[in-house]
């Protein structure tokens, strides 16, 4: 069996539509956030990222890199074990009890990723609460998608942030069927954001438990980071809240939340916590210090929005489209893989900006896009210099249209 | 639906059957391996860890921590990104090379872990190479089961280590089928290793694809560390090695390695991979620090197998029966959840010695056990320490058995 040519035949489909995927080879500058050295050769040494989702540069944060160093001095680098088998640190039960409460949860359990939370949880709870049904947000994420296929659970698919084709996929279910409704609070790829208190209520008038992912929320929303849930004081009301430590608290690792014996029910019987090394402790600890911090500043919050809004305003100006949303989240969209490609290559190549294209199958075929993601650390002038780029290649990209 | 009651009828049904697991919260000491401070009421505040899959200790060896410390300094905490959208890090290309070259293969993949390595490796290969058959050892660990599971491709189990029950399995199958053949070099639970070559011959004879976890002999096995496979000088004849950072290298991740076109075809299309935070670069920096380390020095190996040797020479002396295996994993079978739990309570709280009771789903039911895993860093008298503990528990256990 040639197994080299299978794979190189599905490789090249890829390169034909435009959808092989070039890793840019950068190295974060600690401190010099959003600036990163470019190991690639047709770009310059130096670029600025554009589409980090360290949100708010907390990967930089002394308060989270100066935690990270002790704990390796006091623990060392590994957990060196699962968490049954000699994996749990004090510094994972720490971190877990702070989770709990930046959600007001009863409990909370950590996995190595947000991608392993949501796989685990979902297919845990889809595959062991018998005759259950997970009704699911059309457009949420690979990870969960993925855990309810493992489950084998029976999946409803709602439409997108649609409280009443849910209400109405609901009552077509039995009533003593467990429901599951599965949804996010920040969709990443367009940064919109769902209307969870309508989502609730009508889980509520059919019993059904809520699984809400606020991976791209987490940190950023809410009074203390707690998410949309908490600045719209619904997280009481969600069954289940799953976040990253890797994104807006600039660490890595993934997180549920809810009551104690849903979090005990997960710990004992997912596969996908159950059978994997625990994260190194200082990076439980770093995690938790970034947690801690952006629970009491508001500062870092404040100048991101500040710069989204700016953002926004300078792409309005130069009559630049971009996806209107209320989050932090900035779409332009292109709806070509190779456009976008070759847009992003004079970015980086011209004007040391980074931004990555984005492309199936991230987003569907077709919706292809930049996706910009305002920190609170880029400068006005990096503001103005992206806006005027794109400006450029605006022109540039209208003057090869009428062309052709 | 009384969700708290449901979950609350299955954790009952563990805690009847002795399964249910309470984790030690543990504090690792750098540099006092394999010494650990203990923050459970009922045991001392320091314990000696017996049950580490830090094997040899690298997760405080100044080579790895150090490496870690500098790198958090010069790139930050997090990755701040997926590999595709920001994530990618010199330090992650850099480990990737280095663990193509460990296993002499043209390409690696990190993963966030090895279970996720397995886990989407597998449901890859199998889920996109149409008409895949996979031919799985049936004593595979839960993360390749899983992967397997997910890839939704035909799945034939073969008996353990039988390399002539897999070429009948094989033989029963359509020529032109694409046949995986995934197996494991040490199994963790046993001990036991495979009679690699002849599963080689085997698959060789079929045109089978080979899968190999090596997950618990890197590091440990080979003069350079490469594993098993190393060792017996057929890495080039097996397709795809799987293996783990965070055991015998001391930090956390996991990795695939193989041709250039198969490392490139799970990049491209493995969802675990591709939506999914990039491990920190200090952690990827760690690890190749390790990895490198150990391709130099053998005094770590050299000094684990003497202790191994010891402690297992200790147990024959003392009649306490383990199971016989060729690797560097001793375990003892106690065949009983709560008795297997009762003896791991009694080591911690009297003598302060920490092994893990290993039960159900860890194992099958009916074959608990404790699972010692010496490393470098046991002294003689821990050792000494260890066989007397158990001396004492033999005989009492011997006596409560006659009077009851
Ligand atoms: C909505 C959503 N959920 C979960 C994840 C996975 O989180 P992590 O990166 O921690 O694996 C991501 C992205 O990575 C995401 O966008
Ligand atoms: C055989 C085997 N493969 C894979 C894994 C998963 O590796 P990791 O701990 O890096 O997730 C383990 C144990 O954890 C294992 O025992």
């Amino acid at each position: 069996m040639d197994f080299e040519a299978l794979f190189e035949t599905q490789l090249d489909a890829l390169r034909q539509e435009g959808n092989y995927r070039r890793f840019a080879n950068l190295e974060r500058q600690c401190g010099r956030f959003p600036r990163a050295r470019n190991h690639d050769d047709d770009a310059p040494a130096e670029v600025t990222v554009w589409c980090s989702n360290d949100y708010l540069g907390m990967g930089q944060h002394p308060v989270v890199t100066e935690r990270m160093k002790e704990v390796i001095d006091s623990c060392g680098a590994g957990a060196g074990g699962t968490r049954n088998i000699s994996g749990t640190n004090a510094h994972h039960v720490a971190l877990e009890r702070e989770l709990a409460d930046l959600h007001g949860k009863e409990g909370a359990l950590l996995f190595t990723s947000g991608y392993v939370s949501n796989w685990a949880a979902l297919s845990t709870l889809g595959g062991r609460l018998s005759d259950a049904v997970i009704l699911s947000d059309e457009l949420n994420h690979a990870s969960m998608i993925e855990g309810i296929r493992h489950s084998r659970a029976k999946k409803v698919i709602w439409k997108h942030n649609d409280p009443e084709d849910l209400d109405a996929k609901l009552s077509a279910l039995p009533a003593n069927a467990p429901k599951i409704v599965a949804f996010e609070s920040v969709y990443s790829m367009d940064g919109d954001i769902c209307p969870m208190e309508e989502i609730v209520e009508v889980a509520e008038k059919h019993g059904a438990m809520t699984y809400l992912d606020e991976v791209h929320a987490v940190g950023l929303y809410g009074p203390r980071g707690g998410g949309v849930s908490e600045e719209r004081g619904l997280a009481h009301r969600i069954t289940l809240i799953e976040g990253t430590l890797g994104k807006a608290y600039g660490v890595v690792g993934g997180y549920i939340t809810g009551s104690a014996a849903l979090c005990d029910f997960v710990r004992s019987f997912a596969s996908g916590f159950i059978f994997t090394t625990a994260l190194p402790p200082a990076v439980a600890a770093a995690a938790q210090a970034s947690i801690a911090y952006l629970k009491e500043s508001d500062a870092e919050r404040q100048a991101q929005r500040q710069n989204v809004a700016r953002l926004r305003a300078g792409l309005d100006r130069a009559g630049i489209p971009h996806l209107p949303n209320p989050s932090h989240i900035i779409p332009v969209m292109i709806k070509d893989p190779v456009k976008c490609r070759m847009i992003a290559d004079i970015l980086m190549r011209d004007y040391g900006i980074y931004v990555q294209p984005i492309n199936y199958p991230t987003v569907p075929k077709g919706t292809e896009r930049l996706r910009f993601t305002p920190s609170p650390w880029h400068t006005d002038a990096d503001i103005d210099h992206l806006i005027n780029a794109l400006t450029v290649l605006w022109k540039q990209c209208a003057i090869a249209h009428e062309v052709a």
